[in-house]
C-alpha cells in the first residue's frame, strides 16, 4: 500500500490512497474523514450506566458531525469487559437500529482497532457513514489492575503471583534506567509533563499539575514507578467518532485519516529485549508508508502512556527521535505543549484516565480537536498532522499483543 | 451493491462483485475464495485447552488450503466468553506471528461476523490470504444456558427470573403452533431430521437417530420444547477457514464467497411479532441482492437451529418457501438429505452442537465440504450453491440482535 500527499487548489492538502491490489491491480479508494468527535468526561461515573456513557458520546459525535441517525450505515463498538453483544445493547435506546454492528476487542487497542476496521469498509465503499465508539466502565470491576487480571482466566494466575501491569512496566523502567544510565527523575518528568497537560483538559480524570518531587515522593507502586506515574484505572468513559467518505463541511478543517495500521506480534516489550517496542515500531513504519508522512512532519502525538516508561519507549518506536535519544527528547521540552511535537496534549492515559475500550477513540478525539483548533486551553498552534498510538495485551499471561497507529491530517 | 453471475468458459461459474461506490464510482473488487476449511469434533473436550482446539482447527485449515503459515497476513478470531485478546493468546504456539489480529464478538453470530469482516479486507485488496477461526469452550462455564446468562450482567437478571434461552424460544414455539394450527409434532420433526443428519457426521456431538416419539417423549425443557429439540450447550470446539483472493487449486472446485451480509436490529423474533425474523429476512435479502443468486437456486443451507422452532421460522425468512408454508416445506421432505434443499446436513446446532464463537465458521466448513464433494456419508449430489445463516443476541436482556447470511458457490 502506498499513497501520496498532494497540494490541491488553494494549497489545501489532498490525500489519495492507492492500494496496490494483490493481483497487481491498483485501486483508488475513498478518502475517509472524521466528521465528528465527542467523548464523555473520563472519571468515576457510578451514577451512570454504560448505556448513558455510550449514548452521550455517540449522540454528541453525531451532532458534532451534523449527521442524522438514519444516515449511520454501520456501528463499530469497542469494549473489553462489557460482555456479549454489548454494542447492540448500548445503542438500544439511541434510536439507531438496523445497521451492521461489529463488536471489536483488542484489549487497550480495542478502540483503535475498531476505527481501523471501519476505515477498511469505508475505503472499500461498503459504507458512506459509520460510527465508531469505545466504552468501558472499570469502576464496576473495582478499579486497579488486579481485579482486571482476575477477571480474565489467562492473566489470573500471573496476577496472583504478583505479575500485574505495574510490575511488568516497572521491570521495563528499571532496565531502561540501567541501560541508559538515567535516574528515576527521567521517568517522573513524563508524569509532570502529561499531568500539566491534563490540568488543561476539562475532560481528564486527574487535573492537577504536579512537581517532580511530588511524583517521586508519591506512594511507591513498583520500583521505580510511583503512584503518579501510573494511569488511573478506576475510571469510566466513552468516546465516539463519525467516519465518512463525504467531505465534511461542519468544521473549519476536514480531518482525513491518512493512515490506519494494526499489527500483532509476540510480547510488545518482550523477553528478548524488554525495551524493544517491536510491534509498535513495525506498525508505525506501516502507517508512515501508507500516508507518505515523514515522522518529522508530525505535529502532535497521543500515545499509550499507561505508565511513564511507556512514553519514553514509544518516542523511539514512533521515530519521533533517534534510537537512544528518547530521554533527551523529553528533557528538551520538545514533547511538551509549546514544543516541536507535543505528546499527549490531552493529558494522556496518565492524567486523562484509561477506560480501555474508549482510549483509542478518545486519542483520535483529541487529535481532531487539535487539528480543528477546538482544544481550548491546550491548543497547539497550526497543527496539520497528528498521530495516535495504542497497544493492547503484551502483559504477563497475554504475551501476544496488538499495536495500532493512525495518522490524521488536515 | 450489486453483482452478476456469469457462465464462463467450460460452463464454470464466474462471479464478479461490483461495488457501487458511495460517490457513484464503481469498484471491481477481488473475488474471495475459501481455500481451506477444518473443524475439531464438537463435544466435551475437558482434556483439551482452548489453545489445543484453536490450533487443531487453524493448522488443519492451512494444511487443507496448502497455505504456509508465513503467507497468512491477518487473523480474525471469533469468540464470546474467552476474554481479552484471546486470538493473540491462542495463536501463540502456532508459529504465526506478526499479522494484524482482530477479535470479533457478535454472540452466536461471532464466527460469521469475523468472516464478513475478513471478506471486506480481502475484497479491498488489503490482504491476499487470511485465516478466520472461531472457538468456544462452554464446558468450562458448566454448560447449559443459565451459566451463560449468569456470566453476563445484562442477561443475569432475566435468567434469575426464568427468562433463559429455552423459555424465550418456547414462547415462539407456542405462538407458532397457535397461529399456524399445528401441533408439537411439527417442531419435533425438525429434531428428527437434523439428528438423522448428525448421525452421519463424525464431528457432531450427538450422533443418534431419534424417532418422533423419542423427541416428543424426551424430558420437557420448556413447553412445547423437549430436550431433544434444544441444541447441546455443554460443548467445546473450534472451526477455521482460510480465505484468499488467489484462486485455489487444492481441491476439485474453488469455493467463492458470493455474498457476505451482517445486519443488526431490534430483537430478532421480537415483541411486536415474535414470529417475525425481521433481521434475518433483511440480511438474506441483502445477500441475495449481493450475489445475484435466486433463493430457488440454493442447493443447501446451514442455519441457526438452536431450537427446533427456529428452523421453521428461518425457512421463511431465508425465502426457501413462501411465508406461512414453512411447515409444509419440512413435511414434504424437501429440507432433508435427498430433498430439494437439504437444511443442516451437518446435523445443525441441534446435533452437531453449538460452541458459540465456532458455529458460524463451522457452518461454512460444512458447506465447503458439501460443495467439494467431501461430505462423506451425507454428501448432497451436485450442490453448487450453499447458504449459511446465524444470529446472535436477541434474547431476554439482550434485545438487540445480529444476523449474518453468507452465500457460497462453486
Amino acid at each position: 500500500m502506498a499513497s501520496r500527499l498532494q497540494q490541491g487548489r488553494g494549497g489545501r492538502l489532498q490525500h489519495r490512497l492507492f492500494l496496490h491490489g494483490c493481483q497487481g491491480r491498483k485501486i483508488v479508494t475513498s478518502q475517509v474523514y472524521i466528521a465528528g468527535a465527542a467523548m464523555t468526561p473520563f472519571g468515576r461515573h457510578n451514577a451512570l450506566s454504560m448505556q448513558d456513557l455510550a449514548q452521550a458520546a455517540v449522540l454528541n459525535a453525531l451532532k458534532d458531525a451534523g449527521v442524522r441517525k438514519d444516515e449511520v450505515q454501520a456501528i463499530y463498538a469497542a469494549n473489553v469487559y462489557g460482555g456479549m453483544v454489548l454494542g447492540q445493547v448500548l445503542i438500544r435506546d439511541m434510536g439507531i437500529t438496523g445497521p451492521a454492528l461489529y463488536n471489536v476487542e483488542n484489549a487497550c487497542a480495542s478502540g483503535a482497532t475498531a476505527v481501523h476496521l471501519a476505515c477498511q469498509a469505508l475505503r472499500l465503499g461498503l459504507y458512506e457513514t459509520v460510527v465508531v465508539f469505545g466504552v468501558e466502565q472499570l469502576t464496576q470491576l473495582g478499579g486497579g489492575t488486579i481485579p482486571l487480571q482476575r477477571n480474565d482466566y489467562k492473566t489470573e494466575l500471573y496476577a496472583s503471583h504478583g505479575m500485574t501491569l505495574p510490575t511488568v512496566y516497572a521491570m521495563r523502567g528499571t532496565r531502561y534506567l540501567h541501560e541508559r544510565g538515567e535516574t528515576a527523575e527521567l521517568l517522573a518528568r513524563v508524569a509532570v509533563k502529561n499531568r500539566a497537560h491534563g490540568a488543561r483538559n476539562p475532560l481528564a480524570q486527574q487535573r492537577s499539575e504536579v512537581t517532580l518531587e511530588e511524583v517521586l515522593n508519591s506512594r511507591p507502586v513498583a520500583e521505580p514507578l510511583t503512584l503518579l506515574q501510573c494511569c488511573p484505572s478506576a475510571v469510566d468513559g466513552a468516546a465516539a467518532v463519525v467516519l465518512t467518505t463525504r467531505r465534511p463541511t461542519q468544521h473549519s478543517a476536514a480531518v482525513h485519516i491518512l493512515a490506519s495500521a494494526v499489527q500483532s506480534g509476540y510480547q510488545e516489550l518482550g523477553c528478548d529485549d524488554i525495551l524493544d517496542a517491536e510491534i509498535t515500531a513495525r506498525t508505525a513504519r506501516l502507517a508512515y508508508e501508507q500516508s507518505g508522512v515523514d515522522p518529522k512532519d508530525v505535529n502532535l502525538v497521543e500515545l499509550h502512556d499507561a505508565f511513564t516508561i511507556a512514553e519514553l519507549l514509544y518516542y523511539e518506536a514512533l521515530q519521533l527521535t533517534k534510537s537512544g535519544e528518547g530521554g533527551e527528547l523529553l528533557r528538551s521540552g520538545a514533547t511538551a505543549l509549546g514544543g516541536r511535537v507535543p505528546v499527549n496534549p490531552s493529558g494522556g492515559l496518565l492524567a486523562k484516565g484509561h477506560p480501555l475500550g474508549a482510549t483509542g477513540v478518545a486519542q483520535m478525539v483529541e487529535v481532531v480537536w487539535q487539528l480543528q483548533n477546538r482544544a481550548d486551553g491546550r491548543q497547539i498552534e497550526n497543527a496539520k498532522i497528528g498521530l495516535t498510538q495504542c497497544t493492547g495485551g503484551g502483559i504477563a499471561g497475554v504475551d501476544h499483543a496488538a499495536s495500532s497507529v493512525h495518522i490524521l491530517g488536515v
